[in-house]
């Protein structure tokens, strides 16, 4: 058989198998094809084989760190099996599965999926970092403590987060009344709301302050702006451009140091060809970002 | 304000106040948008919409029957608010709620939404018809005991009911080893499985024999052909035609009581606008078959 | 330049000049993009065009006729411009270029388009053919005498039509209360009621006797299961087969002379690559089966 | 029967009982279902329905203006049957329906269907409040005096309410040589045309100083750039963002009172679940921005 | 890591690692995502993926058979890497394939992919297998000589396969002049035609007796009614039915041994979920007939 | 035959016969639909026919430029016959179409297709302009020396027109790592990278510096930003934005000679009608920036 013959499998990259050999990958990939409690439009657990397919043709040379990223090692695992008893029994699984991961101490990168399952992937990172803090982009604050019938709603996650340690919020644009409440609580949590100008070096530097020096990014797809990624569960008009958010990302990289991080909510049935792609290259340039501060 | 000026509201059928008047109606139609354990494609949520806005281009007099149907009067409740701690709690809720209204002595119409759900809806029914049994069109068994970490999942939802009461099955064209082997433990279990043709007389005799005086159908729309409703969750090839799925609920209906029925699994965004009208055009045709015994 | 260079034009089946010259040809292809007065789903107006695009893939070359059919000739004309004032100048519009093309004496083709168009074919048709009679292919009667205040509307358009000459209707399943009660007052209608049989050899006997000498085909494409035309404005379940409506249309063409025809209702949107492709090689079988009788 | 069971109706935002209640509503939803003189794409009679299924998503709190607007109650009327005799039939009607809610004194917020509805409804506000001026937000000019047949058509109903009362134009791009030597005559409209960069300040001005004391706003939804909702009949490349078109409406409702106001030409079938979000969200935030002078 | 936190990895039928051994499997699924040469709708490369994802949803008990085909073992390839010189060049390593696979005396299965693939498989086939015959499932001849500058085109196939081997055709409803000519020149090719009824027991008869004792299959997945599958690059009204298929090929299986066979064309974007699930049931199907005689 | 009771031809435009007349005609529109070398999705080969269709509502007065720019007479080609027997035949064939017509001194604008066609097209105009540069718009660099088995691959199209004469880039935000390494060789390529911001005056005169006095423009639709076409066979997120897009073609415009273009890649299927109207309103706005040179 030569080599030539096929096409490397469809891991993310569609990598050859020495660069996304587990023995030697400093990055792992976890997709997490799960949505229950979403209250609009559902598909979200057909987004992470979604992003895979894309990501095959994503190019490994990335042009602005002048290098190929995929030498560090990516290894793709499974789809974590949906645990579909309810979504406490799902986010404890997941939990478990990070937890695993983690203990090698490599980069896990998670692709959903709905968000409430980052509550899981924030409890396995804050376990190892300690000092953990999560800088979350989204549209919607997702800080209601229930929603319905449930503390695990994709409308909670960053509450339970907050529970857990302190949390920067980007790109926000809707919010209940009950979230605004909350907020005026002082509760450990920094809110950017999404502007029509990006947001100023100043707000860079207010945003770097109030993380701690290990960083958790989750980023629920629907902060971009819908023009940019159609294909979330709830769009919601303006968000972030796609260089507003490479440049926060990679302003927050250059700083703190990125420990782990997971992009959620992609749909595939609204997102097409440039939906999915977007999705990839967003996952390799916060790689790319993230392992210039990883040794 | 004259009434010519507006269109009715977006009930089922679009029917006029006085034949959806709740003091007056013997049929309720339910819609439950829930769909949280289906493994293949998600969306049913969306189905008892896309069905109630494809109702208002049904044509009310049913050629057939000879009549306009709907003068039997037909309610159109709101939708049941999904429950997402887990799909026990949603069936609680769907059971108190289907209690409710059959208290009142209607037929009651359900519009799904997942299968799972259908074993509240038996539960209900048989709370006040005990000598109960149930007639489901399905192309799957749904035998199974237990299904990704909950006895309350759609592949479960037949096994739910026949611990309840004698169940015929009729479409059936996939199962799995453990669903045949369960099968083979005698259970109270009639099955037609699909065939080439269509069920002789000597088959629907037997599935009459087979059947209690009262009956509830639980149809799971992918017992149909997926040439006529692709919208389905999981779609399998072979299943049955549209004037031999009329056939069958028309016999049984001329030999046994229709007490209540629920169409299952519609998923509006591969169903398109003839999956949604086919639906909802089933619905009136077994509502007008299950009146012709009402009184 | 070579010709082989260059793909023919996108006229019907992509002839080539020769055999596309309205100098020579017997068949003119007229198409029609206007939908106006469609209750349901709009987009008919984009139908001729898409039938056109997919004729170009049709072959020829008819096996069952064993001929070139196109070697008649066939020209294309240019759309029809729509007048937005109102259906009734639409169709007073498309009397006047009928009335012109017929007085060639060709065998004229009309794509639509919404159905109420045909009543503007038909009167130009009887014109020409004062005997004329109409077989109307057909889910629904469109015999109201009226429907949202106009008379002109594509429910309608049978009723314009059985006030000009007699109509004989075949693949009906949908009819209101008011044209069933219409019916009993025994206009001059034959209607052969959607059945879950093909019609048999007496039926089609019957259908013939019905019919004048020279015949008028006006084909609503949802009389034909939506399962292979999806793409309707109203779908109906049930319907005749592709090989039922030929065999109709066969039969019928051996024993009347088939003056003139109309393909109406096709609305790209949903149906797809198939649906397009059907309703182009229809409309060929069609005029295969005209010609056969044409001189 | 419990509250909680049940989800709320699909009107406007899906609001309870008592926030959409007749008696005490402030801002009146009128859905008008109708397109039939659209030169491309048809299917905004689609829009409206498809506008409030998304409202129930909208979040009710806002976080701009800091309070839940809906608290003003939001009535949602029944969709406008369509008059299909011709567009100047269905401005009739439509006068006579926006006529009779505005008796009420109520803010008028109706929801297309085609832009030639506007007409009926300019006129309708007019009578109410005799200084009337029109901010229409629009890719193309709509100055023609007659389209397609009909003085009534999409592309001729600015100058229809050019006729009735003062005229500002924003996000124009698009225009026939006529209706640019209409301009020339110096007719009592004010063009904005689309550019590159938001208005400027001067410009803001400039355009308050064209409007009289009381604005009716006709909105286009091609007004805003395709790639935010791409669901339009004409779309055009440029256009307004979504933080401009904000800005616009606020710095008016600031200084100039909002009487009433459309969103048109919403076609569902390419604007996917962001578009119709989109338009939804709008519809809301210009309620906002004209209730804070309402009173 | 526990094995039940992971979904099995994307393989036909989504096997554990002990059913899909390449040291122990007899089946391998080879795929192609190929297709240059198409004169219609492109996008059959797509095809392959889709039936592999769509595959793992397939139960892999088998109601008819009675047991799990899948404990022969099946190993899924990675995908041929296309060869985009020209179609000749990627037949040719596709036939270099095809021959390493065989050369193990496993069952081939390969998924298209465009048709014209499958002459390099059948080169392979009858270079193990040199009695060699070929039973075609297709809506057309396929036997130009050339077409479009190549006798490498899908138009092609069935002509590059007459010059190897007897050839059986079923289900062929088009075909040009040209093919319809050669047909009158004796080549070593048995056509049935589709025809309204299923074929006879007589015409299976003699579709066996054409056919020598190995056979290899190639099924354009055309030769299926569209209805059932609509996502084909060149859709044609009439075809086989779902039972009508399976039983040609049961048949043929007990009387023939299948020594290989490909499915080919399928084009995701028209197919939906009910097309890519048919055709990977089909295939297991297939599989389940050939391995009845493989020992 | 009344000219008014009939649309226009769809040729470019939808143009009237004096305004499109082969004699008169500054400028030839040649549609190629061919794709068969891209990687990714296919499809543009439907993407001439659907640029022409939505060419006909691109209103025919540039308010930019004041004038109806087609009374330079557009002539509209039929579509070049696909040349199947691999990318080099293609292009082969193409050069000959094009330098044909060429001969006649016209302006000629080319609509793909793929973007390999592009060779062709350079090749052809060099031939007539010996000093032409090349200004191409596009995402990907496209300088690989080869790709999948050819050196005719749309991946390399841009290192064919470097060896034919100098070229500048803009729009790249895509690149392999060989690129990186040929640019490094100092080739005759000067290249702008996709960044944040428009480009600044003193990078556009860097760019006409860098170019010859006669230019061609070879414009890769997927230069733009996605949310604008989303209809391009390899989308990636940034790239340019409309208004961008029509500065840096003006400018050239104004200080080079414009002697001929192309738009390629664009593919119908995810493009929506927005993009196709864009790809149509483009092509006419770079005809106008063209022609106020051309005398």
């Amino acid at each position: 058989m030569t080599n030539d013959w096929y096409l490397p499998a469809r891991n993310f990259l569609g990598l050859e198998p020495e660069l996304s050999d587990p023995a030697t990958a400093q990055v792992v990939v976890l997709p997490v094809p799960y949505d229950s409690t979403v209250s609009y439009k559902s598909g979200s657990r057909e987004g992470p084989q979604a992003i895979l397919d894309a990501s095959t043709q994503v190019e490994t040379f990335d042009i602005e760190l002048r290098k190929e990223i995929c030498l560090a090692g990516i290894q793709t695992l499974p789809e974590v099996a949906p645990m579909m008893a309810g979504p406490q029994q799902m986010v404890e699984r997941l939990y478990q599965v990070a937890r695993s991961v983690l203990s090698d101490g490599k980069l896990l990168v998670s692709l959903g999926g709905e968000h409430s399952l980052s509550s899981a992937l924030v409890r396995a990172h804050q376990e190892r970092y300690p000092n953990l803090s999560v800088l979350q982009f989204d549209a919607h604050g997702d800080l209601r403590d229930e929603y319905e019938g449930t503390p695990y709603s994709h409308a909670c996650v960053a509450r339970r987060i907050v529970e857990m340690c302190p949390l920067v919020q980007v790109g926000i644009r809707s919010m209940s009344a009950e979230e605004w409440a909350f907020l005026q609580t002082k509760p450990p949590v920094t809110t950017f709301f999404d502007q029509p100008q990006p947001l100023s070096d100043a707000q860079l530097d207010a945003m770097v302050a109030a993380l701690s020096p290990e960083v958790y990014i989750t980023l629920d797809l629907d902060a971009l702006d819908p023009a940019i990624i159609a294909g979330v569960g709830t769009p919601e008009p303006g968000g972030l451009g796609w260089y507003e958010t490479l440049r926060i990302v990679r302003h927050v990289a250059q700083r703190r140091r990125i420990v782990g991080f997971d992009l959620m909510e992609y749909c595939p049935a609204e997102g097409g060809t440039a939906g999915a792609f977007t999705a990839a290259k967003l996952a390799y340039k916060i790689m790319g970002y993230a392992l210039e501060a990883w040794e």
